[in-house]
């Protein structure tokens, strides 16, 4: 997923592309010959990666997108929505799932190959351009899944939430119908944007990309000899593990008779920390999360956890009375619930600001100076275009000439656009009558300058400012829209139209950059996109529909699937369009302190200490997140950081070259498990048994009770 | 433990010499300076183990017997009381600790010493004699803890089981005192019977003892080079299971605020499963025995398990009313549990039976054999049996000379005998009126033939049926007295006394096989076990006493630690007494169809197969131990046998190396926290949180009552 703006983006994807790079020198194995193997190819390697590849197949790109291409990434899709709903559901953080999704693309074709091989069917070779089409399709269908707002936006229309959040600013209840043909003429429109600057980006500025290059790595060591021997472990590994979290999955079920029963609900601390929300909770997706995610964010979260729920709220809890009513439901938003929500409002816009300036700035810069560079080039006679380019490397030519073989004209690119903004602009209106079509007009006029700023700003940090640019929709549509003509649900509907069109817009440059690294296509790429989005538009809803079908109380603060962002959301749009006049006692100050701070961590981070000292500083947005749901998922994170460290003590090389492995593992089996789950609650099929915790005096009165009872 | 007649111990050494011997081939590491190191050690060790050890000092009897030696002893001997309790009042199955006690042994002096010699104040390095004394002393006072009877005769004499039993036949309740007392009077009989036929044994016969062998193997193979880095490692995998499963341990007790509570009450396998006892019950005591038992152990066990609550019992509930009075209690022994009690009786009587008369045989003709070739030696000329010492390989000639070395004179054994023999006659009609002089002054003419019998038996064929002959005294003087002279309570103190003499004869034969293969003195054997008993005669009562204060159901066949062999013992005096009388209807018809499959098993296992499909044939005694308490402990086993296959499946070298630590950590860090969860039960200090768990239909019952509380 390259299109959250969470911070894990910003680290994660270094410790990913560390580790990429590593799985080239080390290989967990201490085979002889496989060393002397492995040598050769990384000798050659520093030489170049194209040579290795020169005597193979390179199909043309209608090879590349291949019938078998497109079923397993339909496959892939629905699993990998299924587990980016379940992170979106329940608490929002998304960590990066490329690996997994490479590492099983790989797998499954690869299979497929062979049984066809062995059968004498096979009419084409796997390559790594196909490879990288599966995990470009894969990869932007489940991205539909984020920008589709289901634990974000879209859910915050609900009349669940709103009545949570206890304003009357109307709502709109999620239904499969409008959500599909919202995404429809919503996610294709970033698409087309960006499509003219591809070779601006790519071969001109020769922006970085960490995520995309990351897989590119990935990918092409998947295809070199002793990269499919790794590849081959490495599946191994994470089927293993892939297999024990679905089974743990299956197992914990039977005992959730009800929604304070089962291993989620162990009060594995005590009972008065349970109360808090302290607890671990058996979780295998996210100790895999937290194996995945930089140490610094799960520290971070755990630090707002103990922040929040150790500290901030207890002590806010003993001034009820005082500083709002003490009648008030728990659940209200004029109570101690407004404070959590508000001041993770304040923490994550001021770290969003932050970095939103950072990000345009250093954008700004760097795209000066890239405009001076080619204006100079522009004026230098002929033949020094030539000396250029024969100063290329051999890999840097070989895929340059590739990527500028297959062109996709502009002028299909910019009628696309206007085409796709017109039937957009005429049917939103009446999905949304509080979002008048002169609002979407507006929004597609600044979007393509957005999205090229997002593009450009993650090929420089790998960082998609996507939500930021969505939050930032919520409070100017909703304010211009006001509270009388619905402003909030049209705030919130057009932060779905910006976030979308800037999502995807960064996703398809990442793509590119991959496809650039592994010889595939543009045209490949953009149409593997095409073909993912789509797929994303029908399956993410659906998928969206099973949970809300399957479990009742979704979005419930205190259920399985909280779904934080959507009340986070909706309290955004409330705040745009009310102002600060809802807000309980001493709340705003609490969150100017918060939103000061958030900004204030950053800019120490950033400036006044040591790189050594600043990767110690926890994240203000990571900090956010525990704020409204309880910091039990950060101490099943720091589980799988702790066990990801003790193995690296132990063995460091097995560690890196499997630690991922394991996390995908766990993250994917238990992902899979929520398919058969959501299909059993929408059946009415209950488990039959409860795990029940009480304390020994309760339980000393219910065995008085049950003794009654037979 | 070598003095329990459960068919494990018949097999389980062959497992456990195979891997000694196994040991000093493989070595689970891949190190080739190593294997060199191991090589060469190995051609020399089938050379001569002796040569190896030739240069390395050789204390005197008194130098090996020392303080710290002692202080190590008594502190093991503490932690190998509990964990022989724990297994006594849970199944009464006793896994082979021999392993555990010998690696944590020469872990703690080895510590001891290297501190020692970085102070500069050792004056004795640690030999492999010294390590014998504590493998002695700790082998011969845990053994107290399992042939004092508390799970079994001695228990069996009190209120609670009396109640259970339903019979009037008085009763005698534990209390500290007279149980050290009783202790004290039986337990060193047996050590003064054998002494002066120890040289018969071991060097004339050459009787194999294998747990003593391998018990020495493994003592020889820690003080060489590459057994100590073995043995080092083995350490080190033991303290890692042993931390887990202590804190495991401690983990659990915080959610079982009640018997039904917590992980001990976990319905792994549904509800309706649970009802029947079929649970897996999260024990590492279990999981590790079930990795140290043979496979066929554990097969037998869940097959009983299946064959009992899986079959008979529902179908003889299904008679209720009809075959017995549906008004009993559940607990009426002329009920549903007489059945349970009565059959496996049954199947015990008859595989013991059996085997009595098995070993009883091959011991009189080996016994002829050698007798025979004695005769002819003594015979020949003076000068052959010079010629017989020149043909003994080196290794025997030293060990047997130093054998010989240290005596201990006949007439010192033969006064001991006799002179604790007065003090045990006058004492013990004093602490059981019913149990009469004259009784005593007979069962002490037989015992020294019993012992004899036993441990010849025992050297050759591991098999201590020191329990046999218990209840063969349970029934012969029960019924010499007769149900009104308190025959019941008569029949299991002479149990007692019978098999606390048997029992120490055959341990301390097997120790002096391995002080005779470690070149450890008699004399320091002797005293050891002298030492080791007597610790015994106090820790173990003082174990069982904590236990009794600490949970206050011990003994009821549901609760945690429901020591079914108290019931079974005390049913099989009443048998002894009433005879067949009070058995419900069919119950005698079922025991006889039982009693005489036993004794068909046996028989066709031993002589109508091949050896090949021999293995596969369940064993009756261990079949029989789950009808009383059910198959969840099976449950356990069976899945220690899965990890320990799975492990050999995937790393035959490490599982072998290391299998044998793992089970043993398992063990003794669940055997270790039961220390201080007695001491909190005694204390008073309850845990907070119950984990219960309720049907759905009973949870929803129980929410409505909890939502009325608050």
């Amino acid at each position: 997923m390259g299109h959250e703006d969470h911070p894990q983006d910003e680290h994660r994807v270094s410790r990913e592309t560390h580790d990429m790079l590593e799985n080239n020198i080390i290989n967990g194995n201490d085979d002889e010959e496989e060393k002397m193997n492995h040598k050769k190819i990384e000798e050659e390697e520093i030489e170049s990666v194209e040579k290795i590849f020169e005597k193979q197949y390179l199909p043309g790109w209608r090879n590349q997108v291949t019938m078998r291409a497109i079923v397993v990434s339909f496959g892939m899709s629905i699993l990998f929505s299924f587990i980016v709903m379940k992170f979106n559901l329940t608490t929002g953080i998304i960590p990066s799932l490329n690996v997994s999704a490479g590492l099983l693309g790989f797998f499954f074709v690869k299979t497929w190959t062979k049984l066809l091989e062995k059968s004498g069917m096979l009419k084409q070779p796997f390559t790594r351009q196909e490879n990288t089409v599966i995990q470009t399709c894969v990869v932007a269908s489940s991205g539909v899944a984020f920008s589709g707002g289901f634990g974000g936006y879209l859910f915050g229309m609900s009349e669940r939430i709103a009545i949570q959040s206890g304003d009357n600013n109307g709502f709109k209840n999620p239904s499969l119908g409008w959500i599909i043909g919202f995404l429809f003429v919503v996610s294709f429109l970033g698409l087309f944007s960006v499509v003219p600057l591809r070779k601006i980006m790519i071969i001109d500025f020769k922006l970085t990309y960490p995520s995309g290059t990351a897989t590119a790595l990935l990918i092409n060591s998947f295809h070199t000899p002793t990269g499919a021997k790794l590849a081959k472990k490495q599946i191994k590994v994470l089927g293993k593990f892939f297999s024990l979290s679905f089974l743990w999955g299956f197992f914990q079920w039977f005992y959730t008779a009800k929604d304070d029963c089962g291993f989620e609900q162990f009060p594995s601390l005590g009972l008065k920390a349970y109360e808090n929300r302290f607890y671990f909770d058996f979780s295998a997706t996210y100790i895999g999360a937290g194996m995945i995610c930089p140490y610094i964010v799960n520290i971070s979260v755990l630090i707002g956890g103990i922040l929040s729920w150790g500290l901030m709220w207890p002590l806010i809890n003993n001034r009820k009375g005082d500083w709002y009513s003490a009648d008030l439901p728990s659940s209200s938003m004029n109570g101690l619930q407004g404070y959590k929500v508000f001041i993770a409002i304040a923490m994550i816009l001021g770290d969003g600001l932050y970095n939103f300036i950072k990000v345009i700035f250093r954008t700004l810069s760097a795209l000066s100076t890239h405009l001076q560079e080619r204006q100079l080039l522009n004026t230098l006679p002929v033949h020094s275009e030539e000396a250029q380019s024969s100063s290329l490397s051999f890999d840097d030519q070989r895929r340059t000439q590739m990527f500028l073989k297959d062109q996709i004209p502009t002028w299909f690119a910019t009628a696309g656009y206007v085409a796709i903004a017109a039937i957009s602009i005429t049917t939103l209106p009446h999905i949304f009558p509080q979002l008048k079509w002169y609002y979407i007009v507006v929004i597609y006029i600044f979007a393509p300058v957005l999205a090229f700023c997002n593009a450009y700003g993650c090929g420089l940090t790998d960082w998609s400012l996507a939500s930021t640019y969505g939050k930032l929709a919520i409070f100017t549509i909703g304010a211009w829209a006001g509270a009388s003509h619905g402003g909030v649900i049209a705030g919130l509907a057009a932060c779905g139209v910006m976030m979308n069109i800037v999502s995807t817009a960064s996703d398809l440059t990442q793509d590119f950059k991959t496809g650039y690294l592994t010889l595939a296509s543009p045209r490949s790429m953009f149409v593997s996109q095409l073909i993912g989005t789509a797929m994303g538009c029908v399956i993410s809803p659906c998928v969206f529909w099973l949970f809300l079908k399957a479990f009742s109380d979704l979005g419930q603060p205190t259920s399985q699937y909280p779904a934080p962002y959507a009340a986070i959301y909706r309290s955004m749009a409330v705040l745009g369009v009310e102002g600060f006049s809802s807000l309980p006692d001493n709340c705003l100050t609490l969150c100017y302190v918060f939103f000061g701070a958030a900004m204030l961590i950053n800019l120490v981070k950033d400036h006044l200490v040591k790189p050594s000292v600043a990767r110690f500083i926890p994240i203000p947005m990571a900090m956010a997140i525990p704020f409204y749901i309880g910091p039990y998922f950060a101490i099943d994170m720091c589980v799988g950081s702790l066990i990801l460290f003790v193995w690296e003590k132990v063995n460091k090389t097995k560690a890196r070259a499997f630690g991922c492995a394991v996390a995908s593992g766990l993250i994917c089996g238990d992902g899979l498990w929520t398919l058969p789950e959501s299909i059993l609650g929408v059946a009415g099929v209950k488990p039959p048994i409860c795990m029940k915790f009480l304390s020994r005096a309760t339980n000393d009165q219910v065995d008085t009770f049950l003794a009654t009872l037979s």
